[in-house]
This record gives structure tokens, C-alpha cells and sequence, in this order.
């Protein structure tokens, strides 16, 4: 046994994609070595309810409940619900399904008596068996912005109601000047970490608003345990949702080596896929090229090996003293 | 075309049994010449959501969503949100079906931005396409406390989670004293009305927290309006619920006797079961005797049109002018 196996992980993420990898972290990790840190800044209030889409994706997928096609929300859901409220004559554009609503209304009275969302969350997930820290970036009311060419939108605005229709000038993360991160995650980054993985959600909309949190990311470069970033993108484009049309729109290049420098100092590494192999020559950060696309549970698990090794490698380089090697 | 057609009825009604009735008066009168005033003593907090039950029988009655067995609840219900919510690990002991919900979760939106209840009300009414005012007996929070042998209880508490098991003492109003009828009621009692209609409803539980608003009562006994009570005991019993146990449990016989004893004052006639037509010796105010209980639609439209003829014969004792008749 290494002393690798015995020490544990931190992944940041989002939704979807960032999802089918921690999956396949956790499943190649011991019970308690995997620590998730969730965009918060895509919550809103919904009907009176607070929706978290991202901490949810997260904690249905690790917890085994997640449909597996849609991208989003419970398996063998029902829309019963939904059908009163139409009746009833409410605004209908955003789903919530009847199994989903559980969370959302336990959520909701839970943080109007006070309760913190990492600990809702944090309870949750026990319920559901899942033996991962599933933590939410802040405890603190952030909300991503859209800024486009209609003005302001708040993110689910854009991303459901509008379906990413208007072109994006700009994001910004309300309330994060205010925020920090939660206390579970100080503990985490106190201990001796083997990796920390930005999983393939989209850069600019699920992963910054963590990154933005004050702290977090000066907590992650002091860290002693390697950074790797898997990129989301794949044949030049993003796997779902409206990383490329964004990155177009932000007049970025839709490339890997657009993601490693956007996050350049940072991260110690890179993970690219096949079909990108090319963009390696522009990324000034060590880069594993391989698979990176998941669509079966057997994807999640070798991608989540292969990360975590190639980690491993980086940890050497981090792990050289500040004197330098002694002469052979 | 005779001139009490034209004018309008006010009923006074708990859950099941009261909306029965009100159903029966909204198909025999015409549209908008019925007002039900509604006890929201029942209603509680749950899962930080403000359930009405009594309001919520009332209004799936009257837009005929209810579910017709159950006797609560809506029409063809799935139970997906109570579910997902044990597997949450949360408390499952009063049901929300998933159709159920949307009243609830609009509600609670709705009163937490400053809504009174009754606008609600009449909000949600209309979408069901209900041609009837229905009034919640105040727009203040007052709660039903069933004083018990164990101690208060909440009247869900009670009803629900111990099943009317623990004997009653007493039962009180929480909060009664604050609140006053709606602005509707008194703009339907200024009207002049053709009767006002006891429902068979629990008269401890579900009548006397409406009669308790202040106000309330004295603007039915000073209005010229008859107030006719339509008894919910059959047969020396009541036809659902914890009328029976209570009575006896409160030390009061179980006949007709009691209901109209307990309306003293108030009631200008009553209508029972033909099962109890002996009852009516030791009645003090005008009696129908008819057949109460009401199975299918048929029954409630017939019972609607007996009480609202036997209303009117008491009319004309009401309309008599104070100085008496001219001598013949």
C-alpha cells in the first residue's frame, strides 16, 4: 500500500460533467478519502424554495439517484407536481420534479431556521449513503451573473428560461466579496492532500465562482498537493451546455490550451482529450492526453485512475524541497 | 323568478363533511350568489410549508379536483415528494401528494411576500374556474389546541399524528382574540342575504373556530339573514371523524339535542337526520327532518335545495317588522 492511497482528494465542480467524475473519484477512493467542493452561485429561490441545481446533480449522482440520461434531477422522476402548478396557474419554466421537491423543501426550511447549507448538505448526503465530503464553495448567498447583450441575467434566467440564447458580454458572482469558504473546507486543505481535480465542468460559470471565493484559491496554490485541471473540452468543443458558445462569445479561443491559461498559476497539470492532442503544444503546464469523454460508469473509474495518477507524478515535482536535490 | 333567487348565501363550513354541502349550495344557486367562510384553525406549519386543510377541501371540492374516496386531498395523487422524502430520512407522518403540493408551496410564497390568505384564496378559486367566494374566516393566524389528557396538542398533532386517540378536555383558540373576519365577509354580510348555512362540520373543531373570530357571530345575529345549522350527527353518531368521541369525551350527549343547544342564540332552525326525527322533541327551534347524509352529487344538490326552502319558510318569520303584524 502506497502512501498515496492513504491520503485524500479535493475535486472542485459543477454540474453534469463535473459530476461523472467525482463519481468516479469516489468510486476509486476509500470511504472518506474524497472531499467535492460544489458551485454554489447558479442557487436561486424557486417558488419560495432554495434550489441549489449544482450541490443536487452532485449529491444524486454520487448517491446513486441521478437520471442518467437527462443530465439533471432524480431517476424515474415524476412531473406531477408541475402538471398542479399549470393548473394553478404559476410559472411553469422551471422544472422541479415531484422526487426532487423533497430536497429543495427540506432545504428551504432548513436554512430559514438558520441552518447552514453545508451542513444540510452534509446531513443529506449521509442519508444517502455517500461516504464524500460534499461541500458547498461558501455557505455565504452568491449569485452568478450573466451579463449579455439583453443586460444582467440572473444564471438560471439564462441558462433555463432563456436557454443561453443571449450573447454573454461578461459573468460576474454577486455577494462572493462577502463570502468564504466553509470550515470543512479549511480542515480539508489542513491535511496532507494527495490531489486537488478541477473536474470538466465549464470553466467560466461553474468553476470561477469557487475559484472566486476569497481564499479558496490562495488556500489550493499554498497547498502543497498538485492541481490538475480535466478540460471539458473535446473535439474542439464543449461536451454539453454553453461552454463553447460562451467562449466564442467572450472572444476566447475554444481550445485546451484557452483553459489551461485561463487557468495558468494554478494548476500543475492538464488533462486533455485524444482528439484535442494537438493543443498540447500550446499549454506550458505538463498535460495527459487520454479519454476524457464518460458515458458509461467504467469511463468515470479509469478516467478518475488515470487522473489521479498522473497526479501522482506531479506530486513529485511538488513535493521537491525549496533547497533543491542534494548532488548524487 | 321569486326575489330570494337573487340573493345570496353564506356558509360557514369546516373539511369534508362542510364541503359536501357547499358543493351541493354552489350547483343549485347561481354563479356568485354563494360565499363559504372557511375555518383555518386546522391550518399549520409543516416541512416550512402553510398547509390549510380546511380551505384545501373547500377549494378541490368546489373545482372538482378532490379526490372523492379519500376525503382529502386531490384527485388521482401520486406520492413520489413523501418518498423521496423518507429516503431523505425526514418525517413522513402527515401526507403531501405531489399534486397536493402546489397549493402549498404557492401559498407559503405568497404569504411570505406579504399576501393575506384570502387574496390567495380567491386567486387560486378563480384559476379553478370556482364561481363561489371562499373565505378563510380570518386572514390571522390562529391555531386550533386540543387540550388532551396527555397535554395541548396541535390540532394536525392531534387529528392526524395521534388520531384522535388522547381524550379531549378542552379545545381552545390560539390567537383568536387578534384576528377579525376578512374585508369579504363583511362586504358579503352588508349584502342582504338570503340565509346563512351551518355546514355538518364538526362544531367544536371546525365551526366554533370561525364563530370565535370577533365579530363574526354578532354580524350573523344581527343581520336579517336566517342562520340554519345542518346537523353532522346520523343515527346518534357523526358521520366521520372525531365529532362522536369528542362529544362524549366533552361529557356532552351525542343527539341533536347538543349541536342545537351548542348554536343557541345563534340558529333560527336545524336540520337533521331522519334517523333521529326524536331528536327534535328536545329541540327549542324550528326542525327539517330530511336525509342528511350525502353519498353522491344528487344527495348534496337535494340537501342544498331542502335547507335553502327550509331557510326560506324561517324568512318570513325574520322579515316580520318588530312592530308586529297589522291586525287582519
Amino acid at each position: 500500500m502506497n502512501e498515496a492511497a492513504d491520503q485524500s482528494v479535493l475535486a472542485l465542480c459543477g454540474g453534469v460533467g463535473g459530476a461523472k467524475l467525482a463519481l468516479g473519484l469516489c468510486r476509486v477512493l476509500g470511504p472518506g478519502q474524497l472531499s467535492v467542493v460544489v458551485n454554489t452561485g447558479d442557487d436561486f429561490e424557486h417558488l419560495g424554495l432554495h434550489v441549489s441545481p449544482d450541490l443536487d446533480t452532485v449529491v444524486y449522482t454520487l448517491g446513486g439517484v441521478a437520471d442518467p440520461e437527462r443530465g439533471w434531477g432524480r431517476a424515474q422522476e415524476t412531473w406531477e407536481f408541475m402538471g398542479a402548478l399549470g393548473q394553478l396557474g404559476d410559472d411553469t419554466w422551471f422544472n422541479l420534479g415531484d422526487r426532487d421537491l423533497a430536497i429543495h423543501v427540506l432545504r428551504s426550511k432548513w436554512l430559514r431556521k438558520g441552518g447552514s447549507l453545508s451542513a444540510f448538505t452534509m446531513q443529506i448526503a449521509k442519508r444517502l449513503g455517500i461516504a464524500v465530503r460534499v461541500l458547498p464553495m461558501t455557505d455565504a448567498s452568491v449569485q452568478t451573473i450573466v451579463a449579455t447583450e439583453e443586460g444582467d441575467l440572473l444564471f438560471q434566467d439564462y441558462f433555463v428560461r432563456r436557454r443561453c440564447e443571449p450573447a454573454v458580454r461578461g459573468i460576474r458572482f454577486a455577494g462572493i466579496d462577502a463570502s468564504k469558504p466553509v470550515a470543512e473546507f479549511d480542515r480539508v486543505v489542513a491535511e496532507r492532500l494527495r490531489a486537488v481535480v478541477i473536474c470538466p465542468s465549464n470553466p467560466y460559470l461553474s468553476v470561477d465562482p469557487i475559484l472566486a471565493v476569497p481564499g479558496l484559491t490562495a488556500a489550493l496554490v499554498a497547498g502543497a498537493a498538485p492541481v490538475v485541471a480535466v478540460s471539458p473540452i473535446i473535439g474542439g468543443q464543449a461536451v454539453k451546455g454553453p461552454t463553447t458558445k460562451m467562449m466564442k462569445e467572450l472572444g476566447t479561443n475554444v481550445t485546451n490550451g484557452a483553459i489551461a491559461a485561463h487557468y495558468r498559476g494554478l494548476i500543475d497539470g492538464i488533462v486533455i482529450d485524444r482528439a484535442d492532442a494537438a493543443d498540447r503544444e500550446r499549454i506550458d503546464v505538463p498535460v495527459l492526453v487520454t479519454n476524457t469523454l464518460m458515458h458509461t460508469l467504467h469511463d468515470r473509474e479509469r478516467l478518475a485512475w488515470e487522473v489521479l495518477a498522473f497526479s501522482d507524478t506531479l506530486t513529485c515535482r511538488s513535493a521537491l524541497p525549496a533547497v533543491g536535490l542534494p548532488a548524487p
